[in-house]
């Protein structure tokens, strides 16, 4: 192992044990002590890599970013219909979450900066304009159900991810995030869609892209 | 004015102040200072009342259990079938919600207990059953569509009254609230509800009972 080897090593050691603080505790109630002993580090260790826990968690918020831009962009090169591609991107980023604390802390992170801080501008937000924008092309090609508002259907969307997200989170440190989310997709989608639409592109709970 | 009425007014004065602080900033970072700066009221008088902030926070937990079992207890008297029930139930949370920054702060304090802290019994599994004994009895009715899941279906609409209001919450001090919980509800029953099943009950936005 060269040197940058094993400071990259230790970086990702620094990154993945604050995530499993973060994820458990949250911003505020995680200690950088505590991720320390986890993580078997001084703090001059730890201080060679960050500045500050909250450097740290800026970390892990800017790498669950750069990962949802890989995410659409991977659904966009499938070419499948926009619905389709809102489904898997919902499902690949349940089954990612479930499977990654570092990127679950990330996500985690991200959104505890904006619920209860009034006045933030809203990451949900920001969210929800974004699916709308697919179930806007949705409605463009015929795909949904005449009356159906896309920035509705984006809301309930953002809110029951969000909402799936948290429960999972607090009851089965999101093992569970994957079939939620699933279940949401079920009962929204047929309600919404016109008859002829159909799932397309790989959905499968086990095949994450 | 008699000297008990003094006492109640003040009491509901420090209800009031520590909700309004409560709902913006949680119970972590809402601190005793400003929740009498914003009743006007000394420590003493403060002290008079609640033995400490947890206290008050108890208060406000407590009076939010009580209310959704009015709430629960009124629609059940409307003898409507368990969606209508549920529809009315879930439309009036959010109104009254909406309107009252002290049932707010309960049920944010309620929910805050759950969430990031691990190994505590979930409000949310709570509420899960409560919804999904409603779903099972639409079921045994008839009013759902075959193959529907109850408990999938009280996982889907409490994950989405949960991501609903915090968004809600963040962005609009809960203002459209109401309109959130009423596009779920639009989104989802048509999905899973027999086609002869039909919303019954009175369901106004302006008419909380």
């Amino acid at each position: 192992m060269t040197q940058q080897d094993r400071a990259h090593a230790t970086r990702e050691a620094i990154l993945h044990a604050a995530a499993q603080e973060f994820d458990r505790l949250g911003y505020e109630r995680t200690s950088l002590t505590a991720v320390l002993a986890r993580a078997g580090l001084t703090k001059g260790a730890f201080y060679f890599h960050f500045p500050s826990k909250e450097a740290v968690a800026d970390a892990l918020v800017e790498r669950q970013t750069e990962l949802w831009a890989q995410v659409r962009e991977s659904w966009r090169l499938r070419g499948v219909d926009p619905l389709s591609a809102l489904h898997g991107m919902f499902a690949e980023s349940a089954d990612r979450m479930a499977a990654d604390v570092v990127l679950r802390a990330g996500v985690r992170l991200n959104a505890d900066r904006e619920v209860g801080y009034p006045g933030v501008p809203s990451t949900h937000l920001m969210w929800e304009k974004l699916v709308a924008t697919y179930v806007i092309e949705a409605a463009e090609r015929g795909d949904l159900r005449p009356g159906v508002d896309p920035e509705a259907v984006a809301r309930t969307l953002c809110s029951a991810a969000l909402g799936s997200r948290l429960i999972s989170s607090a009851t089965t440190e999101c093992a569970d995030f994957p079939s939620r989310i699933r279940e949401v997709l079920g009962h929204v989608l047929p309600c919404i869609t016109a008859p002829a639409w159909e799932l397309s592109g790989s959905q499968s709970a086990s095949e994450p892209a």
